[in-house]
């Protein structure tokens, strides 16, 4: 299996339509088309949606080192509304320790204006995961 | 139009399948059943979705004092996972300033075991919504 | 030695004249008396005091199990500026897990006001500290 | 007065020891050379010493606009802990709207090694500052 079959089994992000782009070991690159569906009452794109495509860069920046890693916990700042287009996130790795791990993720638009700031640590556990190692 | 029908808008936490049940300013509660759609590659629920569910919480909640409140920034702990089962966020206002406001939600699982804690701060605009205050 | 006695090396703690008045595990309590030295450019607590006192609270509360917890990550949200009184900081345990903690602060002045709401994680280590179980 | 000469006026930051080097709007860097005052009872540098380093950062790059700027949140992550040697952050504006600032610090260590991510909002207010736009 491939990482990228592997997160194609994260059913959450394939419902908002997130899709990973390029993944290795602490790096992801996601992308969401903004729909009508990923809009909030007000009209722009909720917050949520722009959570779950920079948690899904996140998680598989994270878990590309092969063994599993949970999330403890993510900061999200908001930069700017949007209501369609193409968002892109891209994680990075901070630091990657034997048990914690940091990462921040940064979402854009078709611009390349960032529109929302993700930073995230994860516990990484002695589980080895499923797929090849990207 | 009330503030329930006016969160029925939010296309995202419908998607999500997050419901609202109860909001006054300053406080509401929302609640998500937990289906194979919200889980993630490893089998639990994806953080988006519980992000999506606290969030709605404290949308309902900061805007129900009746002006617009956008979401500056989120922080959100996970301290378990889980894959079934009802969901239920409650938010609380922290403090409701003239321009920045910040809330909190706890979000429980059935057993009442905290799943999440999330901590949000809001700018209120001078816009009001267009809906009946609560 | 007690566990005050060991919070006492504390040295960065000391400085910011923060008192640690009561704990047990999950559970800490610190106080901060404001003076001219505590004070930013503009005149109200700076935030890295505030953070002082919310971070020793917490760190006490945490490691008063037993066994090092080192931080991992805090959240800091501040809803009042002052420049005088006793500041009190109130951590309490939201989930202690094997490996992974968080906790909530709340920080309040003499008039009982929440000033600060610092949340917290921290990973537990497998080292014995040199105090008595409080 | 110098923006310098205002930020000397932090009596916290100046009690921490933290020096500011190089300010422009958008931009500071900040320094403090470890001593035995900024540790914890564990022997390494207190979160605290270390956010009040990243927050005065913050503070200078988001008020040398010219207007007050008050921190509504901030988020740290620890990734190292150290007991010596010269710390320096580095603020840079991610985003500076009309009423919403939010900036990213990074806290090094004299090897280049990133010690701690901070990332805070601020509220910008109609208030004009006492010193000469650097």
């Amino acid at each position: 299996m491939t990482i990228y079959e592997f997160f194609r089994n994260d059913r959450f992000a394939a419902l908002a339509g997130v899709e990973l782009s390029d993944v290795r070991p602490g790096y992801a690159r996601a992308t969401m088309t903004v729909t009508p569906d990923h809009l909030n009452a007000g009209g722009t794109v909720q917050g949520g949606a722009i959570f779950t495509l920079a948690d899904l860069a996140f998680a598989a920046a994270v878990n590309a080192y092969g063994n599993l890693a949970v999330s403890i916990q993510s900061s999200i700042y908001f930069h700017r509304g949007l209501s369609s287009g193409v968002l892109a996130a891209e994680a990075k790795a901070i630091k990657v320790g034997a048990s914690i791990a940091s990462f921040e993720a940064t979402v854009t638009d078709e611009a390349g204006e960032t529109v929302a700031t993700f930073v995230a640590s994860a516990y990484r556990k002695d589980v080895t995961l499923p797929f090849a190692k990207p």
